[in-house]
């Protein structure tokens, strides 16, 4: 058999990319394996020994948690970008890491291809190889699973000749992707818009109806953008994240249902749940709007969408994220107090702000003593901004305008 | 004293617009009021009665809620218009509806003027001047409150000395608007953001504490972008509203707080309650997603914010409000299908949607028996889709990129 | 060998098309061809016969002038329709036209099939392609060109052997498309972008500097968007737009040269010539400038890319593309009026501009007598305009601001 | 009289300003007058010496064309800023520079004011007012000549009667304001939007029939956004515009004609004459044609219309414009290259680019040998690209679609 070289390969430790090991190997190659923990649910020792076990030469494992948290959730956070107004884009800018790391592994192990367990109709598979192929335009992108075209018995058949092991109970009717920015659900009875997500689609979340039955409130410290603090007490993010999760899943807080368009062209019931992307998110759109001015917030706002695109779609590494993400960085340094929010039912509501950074001005605001408003400034104001509408309609007349229905007129 | 003619005053029943009525007819004009039920709370004939106490020579009075409906609030659930993407916007469009009655009133009566209750520093003045000189330029607008600078304590004394009745119990601490709708509270303890806003400025709706502990499930049929039906059953739409504000507040659904950027140039707390608002806006918007393709809804969202805006700062009658509403219009006859609600301790969560109309096909995106997907297609998709970051990241390389905290890497 | 039924070919009349027929029949298809007249150079009766000669069993020839140009043309310069502010979209939107007779013709015929000569790395294959099948999702759509690895030698022998004409004389450096809105010119020295386009692309268009001496004004009047006379003559749409090409094409106006992203991942040099298009957009923007006001230009602005976009990367037949329709047909109906545009050595400048729908309003911008406007509401508006600024600058000053080089500072 | 204190006033040199010294002197202020070089023809010893005759106590004088350029002109032009599309800002970016050094000498002096002499409807007055205040907001910003109510003849006489020279020449039918970035011409004979500007408001362009017969060319280099050699020899900028100026203004180009939508309300025609402006505008924008990818440009396009309008309104001190240049900053570092104009009768045509940062990349352009581009690739892509219409129209199907005029259809 020719030998191709060295493959790096996204491994999770689940029987599709075991398999892969092993398909991959029949295909020439010799297989690395890389497994990351962003933060799901992952024995990295047991998953290191599984690779080896079924072939791997090496096995590459990495905790990348404060990696995943500084340079992909924080700023993500800051440009409050969430696809399609509502998915905070957890599975999505996990691929932009691992497909960093892959090339990294590559480039030192000498390795011809990276390869991943994606099938051909998600988006996962774009954004890992456009991902990849950004920062190593030599390096082959190899997807076994979209390409072997095993029937899911053809490929336990497989795994059992080759002495893969295959779990023992049965499968969950879900596909699952875990990191600590959240959990994204697909499949099974989920494909059916109208059934509601049954509750054992969800892990990290209770039914709102099981949540407590008093509200907690926490208050969260936010520093140019970032949190910082919970309840007063400095913290690290990445235990703040985890905090969050537990307090927020607890009162049932962040699950999201959606019906979410694919790059591939086709719409998808999708479903996560995100307690701390839920609760963050909340709390720092709504110091924004304590802190910015409107015209910034509407400008900021076009590109946090342009943003959620760009990494939805997998261009991560793209000139175009680089430059909002300078305008977003002038913005934050101003993104700086505390916001209260409340948890109860499911619902995690904002209940309070506080910063030294505010713009709202209780002098202009108030309608009780101490007003500063100029009101006389107004008549000119208004005078001046209705001056367009005005002549419009002057030149315009709409002889319907002032028509009405006589008969609802009723005077004395 | 010089006569100046009659002027048609926007008349509440209030005490500022009943003290209004004195004053302007102490300029010189001959007062004639309007009074419009859009759905709040309110008795016109007693409102009638007090206008004409009070010296106005002639009271007019209108049931506008099913012109109200059909003009204003159907168009804007089309347009998921909604201010800062937070405020429907409630009594921003009552304000075109009076403006129009007022014009129409005063060409009738051959007035000269119109007058409002209005302060300096809000937007309803600007609403209601542009919206009136864009229907009739020649009408002079006057808003006797913003001009007269009274205190609130010589006013009284204005009253009491005029014989106007000023109410024995204590005023409340807020300054509510209030149609079918919903309802906006200012004012008080409001002013500090800091402050969670206290039970005691919501009507319409309960405390999610206090709110059911079980889930109302609810259906609405939507046909061409508005609801048709609750529950199987045709409802006409006023009715419709109203009883969701019903069911909606008993569940404490509805209530909005947030940081609003006013048009007069500073930031203001405003609360909300809207039920109905709440409920039809979340399943219209959701039921869109079912039945409108990404690129029509990413477009039409920018002319959802364009809608919301123009609403807010009073240009109501402008030509881009028509194009967009041509626009939106094209874009409802595909909006037709029915989305199950569910109410629960301060939430409406979307639990499920059907529709013949729905462009979701299971064909493409089930990942079971039955997949209809070219899996092969995405090959050749992946390869040109990624084919400009590739090219830009060969010829603009950046060497940090693949650099990375070498300690954290662990294998065999 | 095996049938496979009738297709439907785009027949140009050219090597390529022409060796396709011959090709297809050896797959095994019957072969059918249609050509359009869209206002390129072409005889229709001579192409007609030669599909015959070389194995067509049917040949469908088409003038489409006045479809083209109602459908076509006048939307599209109703949206002022330019890809990156610069292409007017001659050959693009020629491409929904073709498809959509291919189809019709398909349908007619019981066709399983239509054909196209387009290669693998241009947008015409993705339009055709894309709008054939969104009016007959179940027709296969073939690229023999793209398809069948000829090279250019190999063509032609095969051309020989086959007995298609091969024309004697030397080939056209160029690749062109032609119709009545204007000439694409690429390939051979346009590759390179430092090296001006040479005289001998441009067929419609004379050099500048053998332009008449004397400049040509000309008047033409629009109806709701669309051009009805030229220098006060009514005239047909079809016959106007020749003569603006003829008019325009003797004073060099309408060359265009650009770096022009493609759908396909890649920039490339392209080349047109369009007098009557470059002439009658710049009429009708100006025009616009004259008739509608600024927000209204501003939202429209932004959709015109989304048009030029849709029309660009194959989405004519989108829902997209008719809600833009129905917003830019609200706005039309106020832009008429006349044009006076004054040709010139390769320019074409708007010289002056008179509409009965003006709603440029001298007694607002004249400074000399007669001034209707109210100079003293400036006051207060410029009070609140800059209210969010002097508020946001109070709360961040910025130190340096008031530094500046002591040493420029003259003074007494 | 009240002693005021100082007052900081904009001083041009002519009646309206040297009229203001004396009128704002007789309002009890103290006058200390400012005049800044910003490039327009203007002889400072002089100015300064006749602000000292009419009465200032002090009259500085500054060159401020370097900070200009680098400040406010350079930015601009990586920004393409033009309102409008069609306006390179050249007066309205002036105006913060303006208020800027009047706030500063401000501060030096004590002052409690500054003046401009601009009149009520124009943006100048807004400009100078919200940037003042922006940089010190407790300085009040006075307005003699909106605020005086003299008419012409009573200026004219109330200036002689105090000693003020009265220039003996017919004025300038026109209102002018001049800078290195260019001159803007106001009222007179352009207030008809029917008529051509006359030759007799040009000052630095001439009539395109008057320019040469023989093209010129010339070779722009740009680094990083800026230009720093013209054919071949690295020149400062203040020189380079000015030289650009010279040649553009000698071959006719950089006129400039459009109905502008002024901020206070109403459509105005204006004239501009910006040769440099427009030569470099177009060659920076070409250029970037070659050196940034599509998606970038989309998004910069449209903050480069948010600049422009920023500038326009006066908000160029604000956290929009800072975040937006911070923005624009990353993109410019790729825009080196040489771009090659042709200046002929009235036009600046690009004729050539060349850059080491150009992405064009021949190798997937060509249509000849060398071509790199996977055609098959395009299989796949057109395929998952054309899906959403495919099925949208499979779902809605317009039985019209394939209906045509049966008569038009002919074949053998």
């Amino acid at each position: 058999m020719e030998k191709k070289g060295k493959v790096v390969l996204a491994y999770s430790g689940g029987l599709d990319t075991s398999v892969a090991v092993l398909w991959l190997q029949e295909k020439g190659y010799e297989v690395i394996t890389f497994t990351a923990d962003v933060g799901q649910t992952v024995d990295l020792e047991a998953v290191k020994n599984k690779a080896l076990n079924v072939g791997a030469t090496k096995a590459y494992v990495m905790d990348l948690r404060e990696e995943f948290l500084q340079d992909f959730i924080w700023p993500s956070l800051k440009a409050n970008a969430m696809y399609q107004g509502t998915y905070p884009l957890n599975s999505a800018f996990s691929r932009p890491l691992i497909a960093k790391k892959l090339a990294m592994i590559a480039q030192k192990e000498g390795a011809v291809a990276v390869a991943h367990g994606c099938t051909g109709k998600g988006q996962d598979q774009v954004r890992i190889e456009v991902c990849t192929n950004a920062l190593d335009a030599n390096l082959k992108v190899l997807a076994p699973v979209r390409d072997w075209h095993f029937t899911r018995e053809a490929e336990m058949e497989y795994a059992i000749e080759h002495g893969i092991p295959v779990m023992a109970t049965a499968d969950s009717p879900y596909s699952i992707d875990e990191n600590m920015w959240g959990r994204s659900i697909e499949c099974g009875a989920l494909e059916d818009p109208w059934i509601e997500p049954p509750s054992d689609a969800f892990v990290l979340t209770v039914d709102a109806s099981n949540a407590p039955d008093d509200a907690e409130y926490m208050e969260i410290a936010f520093e140019e953008g970032i949190p910082t603090a919970l309840n007063g007490e400095q913290m690290d993010g990445v235990l703040l994240v985890k905090k969050l999760n537990e307090i927020g899943g607890k009162h049932g807080v962040g699950r999201i249902d959606m019906i979410e368009d694919r790059l591939v062209g086709f719409k998808s019931r999708e479903v996560y749940e995100c307690p701390a992307a839920t609760i963050l998110l909340g709390a720092h759109k709504a110091l924004e709007t304590l802190t910015l001015p409107k015209q910034l917030r509407n400008v900021k706002k076009d590109l946090e969408n342009q943003y959620a695109e760009l990494t939805y779609v997998g261009y991560w590494f793209s000139p175009l994220k680089d430059a909002i993400d300078a305008f977003v960085e002038t913005t934050q340094k101003h993104v700086t107090g505390v916001v209260k929010v409340k948890l109860f039912k499911g619902n995690a509501v904002v209940a309070g702000m506080k910063s030294a950074q505010s713009i709202y001005d209780l002098g202009l605001a108030t309608y009780s003593e101490g007003d500063a408003f100029d009101h006389n400034a107004a008549v000119g104001f208004i005078k001046i901004w209705g001056l367009p509408i005005k002549n419009w309609r002057q030149k315009h007349p709409q002889k319907e305008d002032l028509k009405g229905p006589e008969i609802e007129i009723s005077c004395q």
